[in-house]
Parts: structure tokens; sequence; C-alpha cells
């Protein structure tokens, strides 16, 4: 790998890293062979079969793009947050995740040594979540053009017949609940971009769910999962909202929130409930059934400060309202502008 | 969509795009959907189950990220290229392309205009090669940071079981074959950044490989099916040296080459054996079985100047040799530096 870097000292992705030749190669061999090991299935070939036999189910599909700024934060990087990411949105559908696939786009310029921490990173989530790497793809851009590093992971996964969740299975009188405390990933990621001067003891809540998922997707009475990324917590209940007609309204002080987080937000003027998360589950949940959704999440250790936030209604008023710790009530508006960009 | 772009007086990309809230819903919902139309399984969920049931065969899976620059270049664009790249890595596999994923990397103010005409264009192609797109996302990245637009794919297909293609297949004696003129991609991508002051009357030959991989894939004596995009056909033949310990000697007269390519490149010092096509495809065969794979290629209007180039034999020499069209023999070494990035 040291004379990887052509006209670049070494140490660095040069443009030539991206040709398909022999830097391209030994890139891949060095950097991502290496890193990610047994769980990649075969870094030679184009495209790959994959083991599919005896699979009861539906084929789950995902993608999404991470453009995350800086590359690296408390509790995760651009590696864990893409396997993560993908993961999640496999597990929120009912699904277990089998296989991803992995492009990179790397900016001319990047160290080795952290292509290499975040290639471990992504590893590491990938063996936590038992998905193995089926295929990827290495690009080099120019200086100016990249931002360091995006990733974009595609998940395939399969979800058992029996498993039937969607946001039309929502009817009024249901529970919400969320798995854990709104805002930490959004909050970690705006305190490590540095320009705002302070330093909390934040680290985002970057991580699987399937442990979460896995607990209650066979449950009767169990409706919707979601995860509340981008847009967070308020934007799930919009989601839910304009796909049923119906109002979702939360009580503010049943949504747990950790003190820093509360504070930061408070601070600097943001809404946590439209921060990300990365590793928190929303569920949805016949009244009947939401007492034991709650009991099996907090029974895992991802899920010990789960609760149930709110309750879906007939529409009435705002299609998400906000009881207030104070007793009074506030519509939650549909984000507009953006209160955090790149946070995944 | 006139209202679509905060700041920027309509018609460009605003950073909000990507903010997940109605904005990002406004583009998927004016942009993508309205363009993909029923090619797009649901554009409001995050993870999507596919149809795949009474499926015989494994599943086959490819990534690509595509960097193309310029956007739009004559004979294609970045998305008809992202769908043919990724439909064609699956076709040279053996399989039956099914679905896409993609992720789509937007530059701040990159046109609405210019957006659409693209997603238009990749409709096209995937129209044309019948797969779905089950899953996206998009994210905005800031001016100066993205090139404009970036695209990343990953295609599942479907690969019957009878279907047995492999660079472990090749033997001594087998032969090589392409469908049709190599380099016109590379050449194209090249006059149309005009940095050349040169214009031909050279066209991307980017397309779908799936006629030709449908035609051939259950032929006994089939090999190995490749495209040889990144690197070129050179490229190809080093993978087959590299992986079987084999040489591969090219006759050069019999490789097809339109003369506008062959021109350009011998003024501007290129070897079109280096330069990447995107709608041609590499064949190896048992002796027997070459005669077959050309007749039925030459038989489609993709294949009229299709060609066997060359054989594989016991290592003698370098692993790729080309016999020259005057009688003499040259090392085609493996490629180092770029002849010509960001081609796909």
């Amino acid at each position: 790998m040291d004379g990887m870097s052509p006209g670049d000292g070494g140490g660095r992705i040069g443009l030539a890293h991206g040709n398909g030749g022999r830097l391209t190669r030994e890139l891949v061999e060095a950097v991502f062979a290496a890193g990610l090991g047994g769980l990649l299935v075969d870094h030679r070939a184009d495209a790959v079969a994959v083991p599919w036999d005896g699979e009861e189910g539906a084929l789950v599909l995902t993608t999404d793009a991470f453009t995350v700024q800086p590359l690296e934060f408390p509790g995760g990087d651009i590696g864990a947050l893409a396997v993560h990411g993908t993961v999640n949105d496999l597990a929120v559908a009912g699904a277990t995740p089998r296989y991803l696939t992995l492009d990179v786009l790397i900016e001319e310029g990047l160290e080795l040594d952290r292509l290499r921490r975040i290639v471990a990173s992504l590893a590491r989530a990938a063996r936590e979540a038992g998905v193995r790497v089926a295929a990827g793809d290495t690009k080099v851009v120019r200086r100016g053009e990249g931002g360091g590093l995006y990733l974009a992971a595609t998940g395939v996964g399969v979800r058992p017949q029996r498993v039937a969740l969607g946001l039309e299975r929502i009817r009024a009188g249901d529970r919400v609940l969320v798995s854990g405390p709104v805002g930490d990933h959004g909050v970690a990621v705006m305190l490590a971009r540095e320009e705002f001067g302070l330093r909390g003891d934040l680290a985002s809540d970057c991580a699987s769910v399937l442990p979460l998922t896995l607990a209650v997707r066979d449950r009767e009475g169990l409706r919707f999962l979601r995860d509340p990324t981008r847009g967070g917590l308020a934007t799930v209940c919009h989601e839910i909202a304009a796909a049923t007609g119906l109002t979702v309204r939360l009580d503010e002080a049943a949504i747990p929130l950790r003190d820093p987080v509360r504070g930061v937000c408070e601070m600097l003027g943001y809404d946590p409930l439209y921060l990300a998360c990365e590793g928190r589950v929303v569920a949805v949940a016949a009244p009947g059934a939401a007492g034991e959704v709650l009991a099996a999440w907090r029974a895992l250790p991802q899920g010990r400060a789960a609760a149930v936030i709110g309750t879906v209604t007939k529409r009435g008023g705002a299609p998400v309202v906000l009881e207030t710790a104070l007793g009074g009530e506030r519509a939650l508006e549909e984000l507009e502008d953006d209160p955090l960009p790149r946070i995944c």
C-alpha cells in the first residue's frame, strides 16, 4: 500500500486509484478486502450470485446515500452510519438483513489511514448486524469535488410471510412508541463540527436496531415500525398522518430526551423532535399490544428508555399535535428549512 | 415545482431539497416519481418488498457508482449510463436483471431541467432493459462539492440454474470474441469535454447488452462473459490472464474499431484497447462453440460487427499479447495511469 499513491508522497488517495487498473485493484485489496475480511463475498467479480436457497419470504430492498460531515463524530462515522442506516431500514420493514452493496466515492487527497478506520468501523457494524458485502465499487473524484467521502449502500433482506406491517394498518386509537431518547445523532454531529464552539459528552446513537425489531415484528397488533432519521420523530409522525389522514398526538412529557440534548437544543434554538436519530425505532401498535411492545423493548439494553409517547386519533386540527409539558398544545409543522444539513 | 428552490429564483436545486422534509418530498414526486412513472415500485417507502415468487435460480447482485463528466455526452448521459452499466453487469453474469436501486447525489445549483432530462433518459434505459426501480435516495451537497451529479446504482437479477459462466471455466485453446467496435464510449466522452478542440460524429456505444447475453448464455462451451468498461478490452484480458494463469493473445487486425475512433486515438496518442465501451461484450468460448456465439451475435443489430479476436493459450511471455497488423507482437501492459478519468 505504500506505493499506492503516485505523486502524493504516499498515504493519500490519488485520482489514479479510480482508473480501474492496478492501483484500483490494490486499493480494493489492501483497504476494502483486507478491512472487510470474510464479510466480502467476492471482491473480484462485478456481479455476485448470493446463496438464497430455502429462504422463505419476500425479498426486501432499500438504499441510502451518506454524505455526513464530519466523516467521523462521537459515537460513529460515515462507515458505521452507512451500514446501520441500511440495516435499520430493512429491520423496520420487518426484514432480516442479509446482504449489502457498497459504493464508495472518494475525494482525491483523502488520507488512507482515515479510510482504513472507516472501513474497519463499517466492518464491525456489518458483522454485528450479520450482513455480508455482496458487491462494491470505488470511484475517485477530483480534490474539492467530493466532500472527502460519500457512501451509497443498498440492503437486501428477507421478510417472513407472517410479518405484516405498514402505514395502511394504522387505526385511530393506536399508540405511538419510541425505543429510546431522540435527537442524539443530530446533536452529536452538530457538536463535532466545532463551529459552535461547544463540546458535550454527547455521542451519536448510531447503532443497529435489529434486536429491537426482531423482538416485536411478529406480535399481533403491531402495525408499523420506522426509524426516525433525517427529519427526526416529527417527520415520522407527519408520514403517518399524511398516509392515514389521522392525527398523531404526542405527549411531550413522555418523549425520552437526554438532558444534554435538551440543553444544547435550548441554547441553540433547535427542536430535538426534528433532529435525526440513527439507532431508534418508532412503533405504532394497537392499544392492547402497546404494553407488550414496550415490555419487549425495555427488556433489551437498546430499549431500556422506551416509552409510549402518543396516540393516533381521528383528524382533529393539525396532522401532528404536541401536548406540551405545561398542559397546552401546539402543531408540529412539516420540516421546511433544514435545521442540520448533512447529518447522514 | 416552481416553488421548489428557495433562495435561488427557481429552476435549480437548493440545499433544502436534501433535508428530508417537504422540499425533498416534492423533488422526489415532481422529478423522480413523475419521470420514472410506473418503473418506480414505491417512492414513499424506505424499504420495498419486491415480488419474487416462483423465481428459479440464484440471486445476483451488482453495484456501481457513476461520476462521468460531462453529465451529458453524444450517445448518452449519466442516467442512461447508470442503468446500462448496472444492467450490463448483471447480463454478463448470465442473469436477467429485475430491479435497481438508485442513489442520487446532487450538487446544489444543478438545473432542474437538466435533472429532468437525465431522469427521463434513465427511465427509457430502465424500460428497455425491463427493470424497475425498487428503492432510491436523494442527497444534496454544497455547491462545488458534488460534480453536478453522482449516481450509484445497485442491480438485482436472477440467474437460471443451468447457466454456468466464470473465469475458472476458461481453458487454453478457448477463443476470445467481442460483440462490436471498441473504444467508442471513451472517445465520445473525451470529445464532449471540448478541451481537445475536436468534434467528431462519434457517439458513445452506451446501451443494454442484455439481448447479446440472452442470445448466448445457455450455450454449451460458453465459458465467460464480461463488458469491457473502465480500462477497456485490454483490462478484461488482464483479468482473464490473472485469474487463469494463461496468456490472452489478441489479433489486432481482427479487433473491430471504427475509423473515427482510430483517427482520434492516433492523433491524441490513446490506445483504443484501453478505452471504455458501455455497450459491448467480451466472450470466451470453447473452440467448438465460438462459431455459434459469433453467429448468434451477428444475427442481432447490436452484434453485426462481432468478431473472434483472439485465443487463450498456455502462459508464454506476457499475460496479454497483441499480434500486430504488421506481423509483429507486443505485450499489452496492465493499465497504470488513467488515460481518461471519469468516463463512467
